[in-house]
């Protein structure tokens, strides 16, 4: 926590320093110890209040942005759209005005569209953190699995990372390209033809078979597939893609020998990746989810409590 | 702060004494500095509990309310009819009952049914604060209203204040009309005829010509159509709505040079509002929302702890 | 609270002994005070977290338990399936391993299936708390009934309890005949002879007459009929149910003279319990409502803070 955090917003990782996710992760590190305490609540955000504006389901990422504001001791407000004045037809600019009219600190918004943090951040005063928008980024998973690779590996730069599954669609996979790539790790983007962007290749290589992407992996991030592709038409069935894409016991035997293998969850079992990998003992899936809550403390205490009079 | 608040709910501004309102709009300003602060809490309310229960869809309200019990201190609980055993065939009494006989202190109730309030403060030993009843009181709405108004112009007698839209169906309109004329202001009502409520001509002036009510106002309160008006018949479109009775850069030249504009939100930009007026230099809409939450404090505040020890 | 207690979950009734139901019975006594003190705050459990997961819509039961959680300092966070990702197609135990691996302490669950409880206590580190599971237990509603029985006559062992209505659907009806009989009281079933489960009666006494089941009771617990029983051919119609098994005046006149009557929520007037009854002077059904909120605080008290620090 040396230092001042020189961002008002957490919008993404592609705008993002090295530094910057050094800092970010440093300070997760020292705060990730108060989730191990009997008592896990420190004083750092008392009085400030965060508004947590979700367009889209979530359990996990929400929990963990709750879980994250509570043990910090900050005031948080959770709005869903299925409860929201939303379906009242106001525009997102309307909505994220008047929440800010009521003085928040912090923002935390996740939406369909692309660029809905970045359009906020614009218009308010608050501090803005991206919990998710569209297909574009989600920068405290990114970081939540930075976090953890240095956890197990001890670094980023020179690992080698394969991110398999739909990664067309994949904020996780988006930024965590931005994020591995600008940390020196040597990433390879695995999917199907049809769930592959054009022009990923300028960033990271790039193949169509697993058996390649894995082959040599320090680390081995499974995307999930949604509901909507199964259906759509970009694969001929999850037994399919299963059998060409999922992550099984045998393929892992390719990868380095202390491979890891996350997942951001939620995970299809049997689909993108096999039971016996998920609950095997290479997968860190579920101290992924730990350091979430550490990262997104450290997220919140950077952006609200970094350099004022809450971190003395 | 001074003396003791009378009252143990807040059904409506109807029964009021302008004594009543100008305590609550007192306190609010004491209050009101608290959100400026950088740690925005005052231990006021602590170890008070107080239940949200909204039967209709809200955010900012229940926001505003959920902040304001925050900043307070109170523990607070909110249940949503969409989540609520409500669905269950349960009535409101026994609900309510229900609720009470967990020894909440206060219950903020807001529901599609005119008299839900009172109906509970005659049953239930909680201190009970209307958040909206049908069409009938919307009380903080008019009280944030009125805080605004005599935060801009100084005074609230004596101002020249319009109220225009779906008067019929407004239970903002019907608040701010009883708590405006209680205060020494002259109210002009402009609505479509199909939107006016017989009788009311016993409380207030009446127009359907907007520019007639907009010409020398001191303040203009837009009203918002809602949505269910606009495929009901009342009018024929939302375009001619927008002609007929939309508030214009061109129609606000009409009011004083130093005409303030209200909105209850959520705003139908294009409606009953055009872009450039509620974006402009005469709105308050956001000065609004923030004094809501003040407002909010000082019901709170006076309801619950004003006389007793936690007012030392 | 005396002595360390010697559980880490509370999944059912069946396998506490006695002295068990005893200890939580007498903590809830000496909790119960801290509900009528002006500030209901202790800080006994501050710094833990606990999770409600309710894959079933409630309002009592999560409310007791938010409030439980809220005055004895715990932090909490309450995810509802209708806002969750479990619609994503996760399994029940990935959902619960990844807020699991949060650190929360404790994690209360509500679900459709009976065991859902079990499984996760066996696979989860966090103590688990049932809230109702399929058909299966409710034990905090037993312990609740049992609290309250004991408040009014002094003692459990005994009383002879009628228990009255669909008791082959009832968690309820379980928890309570296991609580019950364990305690020394005589317990008297009845039901339509649909709703009967088979073999109940190595537990319990067991009739399909009302006035043979009250006839000298101490206490009769009414067991809610739901909307979809009433559909499903199970009795004739709502009407005809009431005739046969509702609870009249009438009726209750074939009780003990100090009888008391028992209902876990919410009610359906005018089926299983006539108003006059629900509204009466034998009804302890206010009663149990805040009797719940004190049992639910010795529940999270003993398993999370009894033998620790937050008990000093």
């Amino acid at each position: 926590m040396t230092g001042v955090y020189p961002h008002r917003h957490l919008l993404g990782i592609e705008p993002l320093q090295p530094s910057d996710i050094e800092a970010i992760l440093d300070t997760a590190l020292a705060l990730r110890e108060v989730l191990d305490r009997p008592i896990k609540k420190v004083p750092a955000l008392r009085g400030k209040t965060v508004v947590n504006l979700f367009y889209e389901a979530s359990t996990r990422t929400r929990a963990s942005f709750e879980i994250a504001e509570k043990v910090l001791s900050a005031d948080s407000l959770s709005i869903a759209t299925t409860t929201a004045s939303v379906q009242k037809g106001e525009t997102l600019l309307d909505t994220a005005r008047n929440l800010e009219a009521m003085n928040p600190d912090m923002i935390v918004i996740r939406h369909a569209s692309s660029g809905a943090p970045h359009f906020l951040a614009r218009h308010c005063r608050s501090a803005i953190v991206n919990a998710g928008d569209g297909a574009h980024e989600h920068p405290t998973q990114a970081l939540l699995d930075a976090f953890t690779l240095r956890q197990k590996k001890g670094r980023l730069a020179g690992l080698r990372v394969a991110i398999v599954g739909d990664v067309m669609h994949s904020r996780v996979a988006r930024s965590n390209v931005w994020l591995l790539t600008k940390m020196g790790a040597d990433v390879i983007l695995c999917a199907p033809p049809t769930l592959m962007p054009p022009g990923i290749e300028q960033l990271a290589a790039v193949t169509h078979r697993i058996d390649e992407a894995v082959e040599g992996a320090d680390a081995i991030m499974m995307l999930r597939i949604q509901q909507e592709r199964m259906t759509g038409g970009y694969f001929p069935s999850t037994r399919e893609y299963h059998v060409r894409f999922g992550l099984t016991g045998e393929r892992v035997k390719r990868a380095k020998k202390d491979v890891v293998i996350l997942h951001p969850g939620p995970m299809n079992r049997g689909v993108e990746i096999a039971s016996e990998v998920a609950d095997g003992p290479y997968s860190v899936i579920l101290d992924q989810v730990t350091n979430g809550v550490a990262v997104r403390m450290a997220v919140l205490y950077l952006l609200l409590g970094g350099g004022g009079e809450a971190a003395a």
